[in-house]
């Protein structure tokens, strides 16, 4: 047995087994060639929680649906009053998403589930898989919402009541395709929570490193800015008397746009991500509309000032465009999430399986983000080629992810052991 | 009998009766307070349809519908086969109109047949009031489409096939509210088309002046561009890489408006009116945004001049976005568009009348624009306080609205029976 591992290096996953669930997985709300479309709550998305759940029941797991639909498969431990380690992330996609984002690391965890069972390997402590609802936000707003519930940021009702722009609640939608549970949502013990995703940037691909271990993640910061302007006719009306909302909204997608390009040369990320404008029609100057952007730096004070420079931004663009702007909600990710225990003990365990790793920190947000709140939380990466996702050309060799998949397996037997 | 008057000045329409033709009109498809959101082909516009051809009956007219839902009440002539001296406008409004853009135009042509009923009294040619389909566009695109299709601009089935953003086609509209007619779009002759109209702009209510002579039209450039980029996460993805539409659109938005701007100490206007990017949600980058915007001007060689600053804008932004951009489709309008006989007989009616005119340019699209392709055109403009239309602030008072009626008769009295 390598040192500092609880199980000899050559309990290994099957790695054959494994990609036949992600292959399964890639039927399942087919989108764009090669890519999918299994937005939260649809049909795909019902189809594909089946087809998992029969997974796991035929892995010998409990399966426990919560109330925001939160998936919870477990695996008994020796002692079943511990608290359990949790491996999870998310099986829904964007509506241009790719086989892996997400997929890859609720599947790591069967595929790990599977493997102990093959060794008839009994833990300590409880092994659950999560698979949390509504990650991606490509139907409903918040995304993450699942996890952030689990974590008490958000309420049930309140997470029921979020609507689609296709009209449909979370809650309608939950109990339309059958999972809304009755399992209370959080509010019980984790020992901890690990989560295996593909990294969705370049470095590991490029390097030829497999496994990432997240330190940190880039501090972010999100504004929804309501714009509110007047309707009137777009041939007459002069350009002094003028408040078209779109406009207003427009100039703020620049403004972030430019506030990106301005940090770029250190990583940093500016956004418009989304204008909805109202009524955006030939013929009339739209009255209302939002913007949703966010900017991002792995320097927590050098994103802190490019929120201030978003602000001076909405300032000056309410004053060109004539509108009146008001952020409607704001969000923040700040850089230390994880539990510096639970990096080590990731990095720890790739060192002792001979798997190269590359510290890394995370721009995205994850599931892991909110149960960081409530758990001790590690984040392990897998190499995605080009860093291309939220795309149907996003593409994760099979032999890039296995080796992280071991590290998962390992590192979560050493924590469900201790 | 007044000098240039085929009949006595004394012969007045009955401004009581016109005024609760506004308001009954104005109780169907309500609005925001005080205004209309009675767009074309809903509910709100069968009801008004139905009332209006009610009313035609009452007037003893002959109510035709053709097959784009054109509508067209005739009153004879003592001469039946010459062609129809046409009045008219529309009856559709924007989601946030008011209760007079095209209303007054229709309502006072109905009132022009009912004092001609009271008075007994005949014309040599027939008189015709027209209803135009869907000039808004504020359902379906393009606007002014059932004029466009008499003047044998669009086809019936490509009129038939427009599909609104809510997923309904004029065709299968037009066959639900029971206005798909069978006579045959356009084809007959007309002896001359006069439309009667707010002005949607501010002149007339701020000089007092109750009528509009309308000489010409600002020049007009429009729009449609096709924005296409790739998807990406909104996180990791490097500024350098990102093809994000939605900021293409955004760049053509602000550049349209910064034109307007350049050309509005000599009256010019650009306006962003419409963005439309998919996915358009958080957390990931759009791969398609379609921008639609329009440049206007009173000189035809600036509005030219604005149009090729719109291409270049264009050329720089898809630089700047790393998007391609095309424009799908443009429109135009020329600046001559009415028949100089038509609008002297306007001008001198109104002399004769002592109604005090003003010349002035139509900086709106109207129903006119494309009926004067087959037939004499003139349009009257009415006052409408402050210039405010496409807004349910918009305000026409009964007494400023009078005097054009009157001289509307009159003109049309005299090319009926020349």
């Amino acid at each position: 047995m390598q040192q500092g591992l609880a199980r000899p290096a050559a309990l290994a996953i099957d790695a054959t087994r494994f990609w036949r669930t992600i292959e399964r997985s890639a039927e399942i709300g087919v989108g764009r060639p090669g890519g999918l479309a299994r937005v939260a709550l649809s049909d795909a998305d019902r189809q594909m929680r089946d087809e998992f759940c029969a997974w796991c029941r035929d892995a010998g797991l409990a399966v426990t649906v919560d109330a925001v639909g939160n998936l919870f498969a477990r695996r008994a431990g020796r002692e079943p009053g511990l608290p359990p380690v949790v491996l999870g992330s998310h099986l829904d996609t964007q509506i241009n998403g790719g086989r892996y984002d997400g997929i890859v690391g609720v599947l790591a965890a069967l595929e790990v589930v599977r493997t102990l069972n093959d060794r008839a390997i009994g833990t300590r402590r409880p092994l659950e898989i999560a698979v949390w609802t509504n990650e991606e936000g490509a139907r409903f707003s918040p995304p993450m919402v699942g996890s952030a519930a689990f974590a008490g940021v958000h309420t049930v009702d309140w997470v029921h009541a979020r609507r689609a722009d296709d009209g449909a609640t979370i809650g309608d939608e939950l109990r339309r395709i059958g999972y809304l549970g009755e399992a209370p949502v959080g509010g019980r013990p984790l020992d901890s929570y690990f989560e295996l995703h593909i990294e969705q940037g370049p470095e590991l691909h490029a390097r030829g490193v497999p496994v990432g271990v997240v330190t940190h993640g880039y501090t972010a910061h999100g504004f929804i800015v309501d714009v509110h302007g007047e309707t009137a006719h777009t041939g007459p009306w002069p350009m002094d008397r003028r408040r078209n909302a779109l406009v207003g909204a427009a100039m703020l997608a620049v403004a972030v746009n430019d506030i990106g390009w301005k940090h770029h040369a250190t990583g940093g990320k500016g956004t418009a991500a989304r204008i909805h404008a109202w009524p955006n029609k030939p013929g009339i100057l739209s009255d209302y509309a939002q913007f949703t952007g966010d900017v991002r730096h792995d320097d927590p004070a050098v994103a802190d000032a490019m929120r201030a420079e978003f602000m001076a931004a909405l300032a000056d663009c309410a004053r060109r465009s004539q509108c009146e702007m008001a952020v409607f909600d704001e969000w923040h990710w700040g850089a230390d999430i994880f539990d510096a225990a639970m990096v080590s003990l990731v990095r720890d365990t790739a060192r002792a399986l001979g798997v190269p790793t590359l510290d890394i920190a995370s721009q995205a947000g994850h599931d892991a983000y909110h149960i960081a709140k409530v758990a001790p939380t590690a984040m392990i990466f897998t190499p995605c080629r080009d860093g291309i996702t939220h795309n149907n050309r996003e593409h994760a060799g099979l032999e890039e992810t296995v080796p992280g998949i071991n590290v998962l397996l390992h590192a979560a037997l050493a924590r469900a052991d201790r």
